[in-house]
């Protein structure tokens, strides 16, 4: 599963920090060790108090690309800093993220397609996040037609059907993970899914063992990639053992190790 | 999820130790501390090395029976040591276990009937476990068959798609966890799904990082009861998790305590 490392956030305090001082230290350092733990790409938020995104988004890409060259998912609302931020990250990023909502396609999606981006896209509508797993599936479909209409490849779509919080009075996750089984045969090549993971315990007490727990079973549901914390051993654990479980690592008695060396970073 | 304890069983020193020098406290100790646990039922197995099966069943039921009336599993291939300890355990205890085969069907089920003992059967032929989900299913339903020929209830019937360790070259989870899944629709009212759960990391490093994982995923599946080690604190906290995110316990900040408080025992 391709993990994609969420660290990088202006939501974040130190980040934040990091950012109105522009101190490079910082992020390249929470850069690098997100690598470390796994992450193959890497989030890249400037996040809500900043007063200058355009610029932020510059710098954030640019102190990144001076100690790594993963993809990065270049995270925002805004065309124009997705458009700069994607110029910068170079191909083979992520343009994260995009709603099923026709001004939010007409804008993102050539972006997407001029920067030759995979795209992450959300089975969320002017109405919201549907409740039932039928209804992201119509909204999975719209998505990959569209992301056709632009001329972008399926396999480089991502679906995320979106997880609500588990304190939310509605159960959304037997959906979420429906939606991961399904979404596997709506085309062919099908596109990916991916999971903004730590939606599900937001506002939760024991987040960590709610996040790993939810993971697992998006795991066996099929999941691609998800948006997490690389730093959480525990997270990446029981994912490389949902994995090796399921025939996708070999076992050996040191596979938890195995996994990292096994990989090209 | 119904939790089958595994600890009173003659393979495990301690409690060998006690059936060869009868000491009642260790049993009894360790059948309070499963059903503080989560325990509802409890497994009952003299071990391998007990040179009469026959009667240290009976004492192990008897001395398990003067501190708690929770149903047991009598776990034993011998049917005459099965008779006995389904006697002395009572009404809505389990006969552990009957595989697909003749002789073994037309020994035991009789048994299970006559003491309307509820029925673990596993998916096993006298050519071991299959390989895959389909001919899991086909025992499945021969084990269905055969159960409604003998009179036994199939909602009293618990298949057990039989986990083989991870160390082992063939990839047995993915058909396990689709044969819990699909064993649902075999019958109306369908029989019920149990694991094994600790042989699926028999003979590995990091097993209660697998076990955990694994039954995450059973749970997702649909799995209905497990026997495992209820005393595996992070094991049962991963089981309440995996509810209450699809939604069969309600998620309050205490989930974890709340699970244990909303149970009878």
């Amino acid at each position: 599963m391709l993990i994609i490392g969420e660290k990088i956030n202006g939501m974040f305090k130190k980040i934040r920090a990091a950012i109105a001082s522009k101190d490079k230290g910082i992020i390249q350092e929470m850069a690098k060790k997100q690598i470390e733990c796994g992450a193959e790409v890497l989030d890249v938020n400037v996040g809500p108090a900043s007063t200058d995104p355009l610029s932020d988004m510059a710098w954030l890409v640019e102190t990144i690309r001076e100690v790594t060259d993963i993809p990065l998912a270049i995270d925002t609302t805004k065309p124009e800093v997705m458009d700069k931020g994607l110029s910068l990250a170079g191909t083979g990023s992520f343009l994260n993220s995009v709603h099923c909502e026709e001004e939010k396609m007409s804008s993102l999606f050539p972006i997407a397609k001029k920067h030759q981006s995979k795209v992450i896209a959300l089975t969320m509508s002017k109405s919201g996040v549907p409740p039932n797993a039928e209804a992201r599936m119509e909204l999975s479909a719209q998505l990959v037609a569209k992301a056709m209409e632009y001329g972008i490849d399926t396999s480089d779509l991502y679906i995320d059907a979106v997880i609500l919080p588990v304190n939310l009075p509605d159960i959304h996750a037997p959906a979420v993970l429906e939606t991961i089984r399904q979404v596997k045969i709506i085309s062919d090549p099908p596109p990916k899914t991916i999971l903004g993971l730590s939606n599900v315990s937001q506002g939760t007490k024991e987040r960590a063992l709610i996040d790993r727990t939810f993971l697992v079973m998006a795991v066996y549901a099929g999941l691609d990639s998800a948006i997490l914390n690389p730093l959480d051993k525990d997270l990446i654990n029981a994912m490389i053992t949902a994995e090796m479980i399921l025939g996708k690592n070999i076992y050996c008695d040191s596979f938890l190790d195995a996994y990292f060396k096994g990989r090209s970073r």
